[in-house]
């Protein structure tokens, strides 16, 4: 069995959509036990309105602090040991757990990942993969926001983390990765990006076609061909992922004013569901010794069902001894 | 009379959509005189397809050369002072000319426009303003691409730039400025966006609101408030540019694919128009001593038309003489 802990105190919508996406994922997953991990008496009236629900594979562990989506990271992680964020990473570092799914803070989800964590020998720094929706596959775009300033060296391990992860969950044979930048020809770029360029040309173990684009990531593709991961610094990767999000907000209060009759069909409603993240199952955190999966804050229950698919894929395929073997592998760079 | 010098060499659809867009152009504004520059005999063999134009606001300025669009801006400047980007602003220089408008090389025309025009006194470094479509007003985000690696006080430069524009041609009458950054609070972002923040609060003359997010320029408000000016670096903005104008394509496909008839459909059609830069009329150079546009590559007459209307109002309600009694007044930080 599998053993995700759920932090069903995380997130907009805590508890219901946790313990409804709890129930989800358990249907779709026979593998997997669901660990909700929070305040007791909270958890179990969200469970008493599903009376039916098999509490076999459902635990709930005590945690009784909660951390709140404004307070500040690092401290609220030390003052609260027994927060839900705490209490789940920690269930996973003693060996009682596989993996943690949260929507809360994402800044106390990577602050407390990091710390209980750990990072994989060899891995400068962790990074939060974002999957962004296109007409085809998705494409996997890191640094999200963990890391906001970057040394060319480090853009180079976001690309090996990113090339495992496409391979492992996106299952991409021969994962290719792209450096954001504002132009395709080697002297483009500020000075962080134009080193990163060389580095990554030269490294081995990882498919680079080479700087792409903003237009490349909806596209999946640049002139160079197609992308499967997409590398910059969490403050690019930060503003860019907002910025999409918000696209479908703009179609609907468009299609809302000039047709809204065509919001009722069915092959439309298509249309928005690939604009939106719930699908995608939120964003790994990867470098840390262990499953972190960070999810948006206003997740409803299919976003956390499908958080905890991925989670459970990311234990089952064995990601981190492939993440431990590649940066164990030494340098890359040839 | 205004007189648009319209680079006739420039864009993936020259000589084509510049003289239909001047055409279309001289239609809807009767105070206008569009000075076509380029190759005199392509030039007339466009122009004799439209056999009923009235020629009295329609000159043809000869230039012998064209750079390319991949050629090296700078050294393609220098090799080629025939060419239609260098004539058209050498024009404007030597008073024959009010406005530039090119679809052409936009390293180039960047690059032409800084040497052959100069720069306000008091201006670090001149910026491409580019304007983002909204559901509402749309949002002017600067640095568009001219300006890779930017100081604090020059993305300072760029909002007191952006709120001139905004109030003379977006007709913002107080124009509320946002920095670009991961999060709303202070201490949000990288050494550069921290110190431009609090340069930005301590700034007279403009109305800065704070930090803004990635998913606040398309709702055209941030938690803090209405935004109408964005200021970020190139890099940032480039990037952020190029992916919004894949946006479209995106939501093509998906239509298309899943609702096609919805396509044949006006309202629908004005969806797409909303997400169509061709509307907005390229994008402006702000802080040279004169009036440069650039549009692009992929513009159609729309798009020209367009230009040509937003540099005979930057023209006619003396943007420059703002630009230069603004920053003549000196530092505005307190």
């Amino acid at each position: 069995m599998i053993r995700v802990a759920l932090d069903a105190m995380g997130g907009d919508h805590a508890p219901q959509a946790e313990v409804e996406g709890a129930i989800a994922a358990l249907a779709l997953l026979p593998g997997v036990v669901v660990q909700l991990v929070g305040q007791v008496e909270v958890v179990e009236a969200e469970l008493a309105k599903h009376p039916g629900v098999d509490r076999g594979r459902l635990e709930v562990v005590p945690a009784t602090e909660v951390i709140g989506m404004g307070e500040k990271p690092l401290a609220a992680v030390r003052k609260k040991p027994k927060s839900s964020i705490v209490v789940g990473l920690g269930l996973q570092k003693a060996g009682g757990s596989d993996a943690f799914v949260s929507a809360g803070n994402t800044g106390a989800i990577l602050a407390a990942s990091t710390v209980l964590l750990g990072i994989h020998p060899g891995v400068e720094r962790a990074t939060v993969a974002t999957p962004f929706p296109t007409a085809d596959l998705p494409v996997l775009v890191l640094d999200g926001g963990a890391n906001v300033d970057c040394s060319p060296k480090e853009l180079l391990g976001f690309a090996r983390l990113g090339s495992v992860f496409a391979r492992d969950i996106l299952r991409r044979e021969r994962p290719l990765v792209g450096l954001l930048n504002i132009g395709e020809e080697d002297e483009k770029g500020n000075a962080v990006s134009r080193q990163a360029h060389e580095l990554l040309k030269q490294a081995t173990g990882i498919n680079y076609i080479g700087n792409i684009e903003g237009r490349d990531i909806l596209a999946g593709h640049s002139k160079l061909g197609h992308v499967d991961v997409v590398v910059t610094d969490g403050f690019v990767g930060n503003i860019l992922l907002k910025f999409y999000e918000s696209v479908a907000r703009l179609i609907l209060r468009l299609v809302k004013r000039t047709a809204p009759d065509i919001l009722d069909r069915a092959d439309v409603q298509e249309v928005f569901r690939v604009l939106d993240y719930a699908e995608y199952g939120g964003a790994p955190l990867l470098g840390v010794r262990g499953v972190s999966i960070i999810c948006h804050g206003s997740s409803g229950s299919a976003a956390i069902k499908n958080a905890i698919r991925v989670a459970a894929q990311m234990v089952e395929t064995g990601l981190n001894q492939h993440i431990a073997a590649e940066f164990a592998a030494g340098a890359p760079v040839a």
